[in-house]
C-alpha cells in the first residue's frame, strides 16, 4: 500500500500554504472552505505528485471515507439495477463512491456483507434487502451506521424507508381485470416476510372484497422466491387444481413470467385463455411475448430518493427523516383481455 | 468504530490457548491449521463475546481483507448479473466477501471507483471493463493488485482473463443466416476499442469473405454504446438507407432489442421481413418477441473461471497464469427464418 506521510506537507510547501489548508481542500466536506483559485492550485500540485489520500489512515482518523454501499436481495432481478444507477450518479454528484453487494436472497450472505462492508468503514448503507422482522437493520442500529430502506421496509415501518404504495398498486391490477369482465382471479405471491409481499397479498384480498369478490384461498400461492421459477411451479400447481379462474395477479414481474411459462407448457394462450398481470415494471417486461400488463414503479425516483434521504442522514445522524412513499401507476399491455366465454 | 483491543487476548483466556492459536482461527486463511474441536470452541466463544475482526487495523498489518471488487462496465446489462453471481459464490466458499462497482461505461468513474476499493483495501480485482488499450490494467499493475479480466481482455491479450471466442461466434451466425438463404447481411457492432466488438466485427468480415458473400461497410454500423437504444438508432439508419437487407447480425442482444423496435417502427416485421441475431443469451432473451437468435457464451462458467484464476493470482501474486477461452455455441430461436421473396 502507497505511504503517503510526508504527502500533505510537500503538497503545502510546493503551494505555499499551511498544511491544514491542504487538508481541508483533500477532503470533499470541507473544501468549500478554500478559495477556489488555491483550492484548484492544490489539486493540481497533488494530482502531479500523484498523491492519493490513504483512505484507511484517514478513515481512522476521520470516519469517512466518502463510500456508501447499497445491499440487493437478486442481482439478478432487473428492478434492481435501474435503483442502484439512480444512487451511484446521486451520491457521485455529492463526491461518494457507491459500492454494491448481492446477498443472493440469503440472511447469512447479508450479514457478512454487513461486515465487510462495515469494517471497511461505509459511511452509509441503503439496503434494499429488508425483512418485516430484521436483524440486520437492528444492527445497523447498534453500530450507528446510516441507513435508508428502499422498496422494502420493517414491521411498523419504523426505520426511514423509501417504498411504493404496494397495495393500492393491486388494487390498480384488480380493477382493470375485473373491469376487462373477469371474476375468478387467482393470485402468486412472494414469501410473505416481506413488506412487498405481505402488503400486495393483503391488497389482493381488500380489492376483491371491495368488488364484492371472493379471494379464494385455494387459488392464492405464496412463493418461496421471487422468482421465474417459483411463479412457474406455482402457476403448474394452479393448474393441476383445476379449479376454474381466468387471470392470474402476479405480486413481480418475475413471477408473471413463470406463469407464461406455465401456461405455455400446459396448452394455455395469454391472454386469449388466462389473463396475466405483473408488478415492477422490470426492463424488457414490454418485450416479453406477450408484452406484460404490469404496475410501473418509479425506480429511478426511488433510488434518487434514497440516495437524498441518506445523504442527510450522514449529515446529522440524530435527525429523524420522515420516510417516502411513491405511487405505483397501471401499464396496460397485451397480457390482458377480457375473459373467454370457455372458462 | 468498535475496538477490541483485548478481544483476542480474552479469548484466548476463556479457551484457556495462547492468544497466537485465536488468531490462526479467527483468520480464515490458517484456520485449517488448528485442531477442528479447538477451532469450533474458539468460534463460539468469539460470537458469545461479539467479537468482530476489526478489518482496517487486521488490513493495516496483514493487508489482507478478504474482499475482492467486481467492476462491470454497465449494471442494467442483464449479461453480467450472472457473471457475478457466479464471482460471488465461487469467492464466497473461500471466504471471501465480493463488492460490485458499476462504471455506467465511465472511464472517469472507473478510476474514481477503482480508488475507492483500493483506499479499502480489496484483495483482488475482476474487471469486465477492459478496452483494448486501457489505462485501468496499467494502474492496476502499478499499484500490485492481482486482478482478472472477464468477458474482455487488452491489447495482445497480455493480461490473465476469461473471455470467449468472439470471432468464433459471429462466424456460427453468420453461416446460420447464410444455410437459410441470406445473402445481404447487415452488421450493428458496438465500439471498436474493446476487444469483444473488436473480434465480432473482424468475425463478421472473415465469415463473410468465407462464404464468399460482400461485407458491405455501408450496410455496417459501429455504435458507441452497447445498449438498446443505440441498437435502434442503427436499425433505423440502415432502414432509411434504403439498402437492400434481409438479415441483421447484432453484436450483442441488447443492440438486437433495439433492431426490433426499428424493425417494428417501420412496420417490418421480425424474421418474416427481417432476420436478427443478438450474443449473449442474456437472461430474457427466450422470453422476448419473437424469442431471439443468438450465441449463448458460458455466464456462469466465465465468473467461475475468474474467480478461480483471481484466487490462484492473490495466493501467489508472481505466478503467470494462462488465459481461459471459452466456446460460444448458437441458440437457434424465432428470430431468424429464411428470406422473404420481396426483398
Amino acid at each position: 500500500m502507497r505511504k503517503n506521510p510526508s504527502g500533505i506537507k510537500e503538497i503545502a510547501r510546493r503551494a505555499g500554504v499551511h498544511h491544514s489548508t491542504v487538508s481541508r481542500v483533500l477532503n470533499a466536506q470541507t473544501r468549500s472552505l478554500v478559495s477556489g483559485k488555491v483550492a484548484t492550485d492544490i489539486l493540481h500540485i497533488a494530482e502531479a505528485l500523484g498523491y492519493r489520500r490513504n483512505s484507511m489512515a484517514v478513515g481512522l482518523k476521520t470516519s469517512r471515507s466518502f463510500t456508501i454501499g447499497v445491499i440487493v436481495p437478486d442481482l439478478t432481478n432487473p428492478v434492481f439495477p435501474p435503483i442502484v444507477r439512480a444512487v451511484e450518479r446521486t451520491m457521485g454528484t455529492e463526491g461518494y463512491v457507491t459500492v454494491l453487494a448481492d446477498t443472493d436472497n440469503s440472511m447469512e450472505t447479508e450479514r457478512i456483507v454487513l461486515d465487510s462492508l462495515y469494517s471497511r468503514q461505509v459511511d452509509g448503507l441503503i439496503l434494499a434487502t429488508a425483512l418485516l422482522n430484521d436483524d440486520i437493520v437492528a444492527e445497523c442500529r447498534k453500530r450507528l451506521v446510516p441507513f435508508v430502506l428502499v422498496n422494502r421496509t420493517i414491521s411498523g415501518a419504523t426505520a426511514t424507508s423509501v417504498v411504493t404504495n404496494d397495495s393500492y398498486g393491486i388494487r390498480l391490477a384488480v380493477e382493470h381485470l375485473v373491469e376487462l369482465g373477469h371474476r375468478k382471479l387467482a393470485y402468486v405471491g412472494g414469501p410473505l416476510n416481506a413488506s412487498t409481499s405481505k402488503s400486495r397479498h393483503e391488497g389482493f384480498r381488500e380489492a376483491m372484497t371491495a368488488h364484492r369478490l371472493k379471494a379464494d384461498p385455494r387459488i392464492m400461492y405464496e412463493c418461496r422466491s421471487l422468482t421465474s421459477d417459483a411463479g412457474s411451479t406455482a402457476c403448474q400447481s394452479l393448474i393441476q387444481s383445476k379449479r376454474r379462474f381466468t387471470a392470474i395477479v402476479a405480486a413481480n414481474d418475475l413471477l408473471a413470467l413463470g406463469c407464461y411459462a406455465a401456461l405455455d407448457a400446459a396448452g394455455l394462450k395469454c391472454p386469449a385463455d388466462v389473463s396475466v398481470t405483473g408488478y415492477n415494471d422490470m426492463p424488457f417486461a414490454e418485450h416479453f411475448a406477450p408484452p406484460l400488463t404490469t404496475l410501473r414503479i418509479p425506480l429511478t425516483e426511488m433510488g434518487n430518493q434514497a440516495a437524498l434521504l441518506l445523504l442527510r442522514k450522514m449529515r446529522d445522524p440524530k435527525t429523524v427523516l420522515p420516510s417516502v412513499q411513491l405511487q405505483p401507476s397501471l401499464v396496460v399491455r397485451g397480457s390482458t383481455a377480457p375473459p373467454s366465454r370457455s372458462r
